[in-house]
């Protein structure tokens, strides 16, 4: 992989400003693909990331068997994709092959990165106690990569029904916070 | 309040892109302003939002106790009052006063909602079993506000260190999700 490593105390500058990820898990032979908005960073170090994967998804029992994900980050020019991920099951279709995404071994988990995405995040499940109510995972990022070619990525955000908007101009404004 | 009642079924349409947004909270005469990010869906209806309080924050002490908050949310043009929202202390300034923020009574809650913002969202804590381990809170949404007048509301969406990144331009997408 191109890709750089990237420091888990700055994971959370990837997934705070909001963008659509998606969720590689594999189990027993069988691997699959997630759209998700639904995620918050929780802790900075250990990069906690709190995230709901429904029940009714295919993901959900890889996830509940493996313990293990990976967050993938697309941007702009994959978002057909990334709604063909979200549109589909895993359950009858293979989405790595359907949408033409490069599965890649990572590094410290058994679920596949998606070469095509600019950033990688390799999770384990630190907590489960959320999951009977709400299936609520809170996942511990344990490695990260990032493809440092690609300066202002252009992350997309879910409104719903297949609108997104797409990350726009950036600014600075002086915080105190360090 | 000039804005509309808004459905509480499309409430994860304004949460889902991950905006900021400000957390008003009021207890026993103190009310205050929380700048936060780490907020995630967690169910459409009744909408349930996830979000991290941590104990840090002045806001926690006035969120626990009051069992109640409203969440707001801020366009662009607010980027400078949010900064310095985040970068202040409510045991030490009273940050409507500081900022000029307008609270505006809500009708379900006893926290204050902030007029300046497009979107206000009156939320009642629903579960704190992971407030201990993690600061976070979930939030059922009991009534939502809109301002009908803005039609595409120019959001940010935090890198942190005071880095932003302003909502760009919508794109539609087929997409089989009812």
């Amino acid at each position: 992989m191109q890709k750089k490593s990237f420091p888990l105390s700055k994971v959370y500058s990837l997934l705070e400003p909001g963008p659509v990820v998606l969720v590689t898990t594999a189990s027993k032979g069988r691997q699959n693909i997630m759209a998700m908005s639904w995620h918050t960073m929780i802790e900075f170090v250990p990069p906690l990331v709190g995230c709901v994967v429904s029940d009714r998804n295919y993901s959900f029992g890889l996830l509940k068997a493996a313990k293990e994900c990976a967050i993938n980050i697309p941007t702009v020019g994959m978002a057909k994709k990334v709604v063909g991920c979200g549109n589909t099951s895993g359950a009858t279709i293979d989405k790595f092959k359907t949408f033409r995404l490069t599965p890649v071994p990572a590094a410290r988990v058994g679920a596949p990165l998606i070469k095509e995405c600019f950033a990688n995040l390799e999770c384990r499940v630190a907590d489960t106690r959320m999951v009977a109510d709400y299936c609520l995972f809170v996942l511990e990022v344990v490695k990260a990569w990032i493809d440092t070619a690609i300066k202002n990525p252009q992350t997309i955000h879910h409104f719903g029904h297949g609108n997104f908007m797409v990350a726009g101009k950036r600014i600075k404004l002086r915080s105190k916070m360090k």
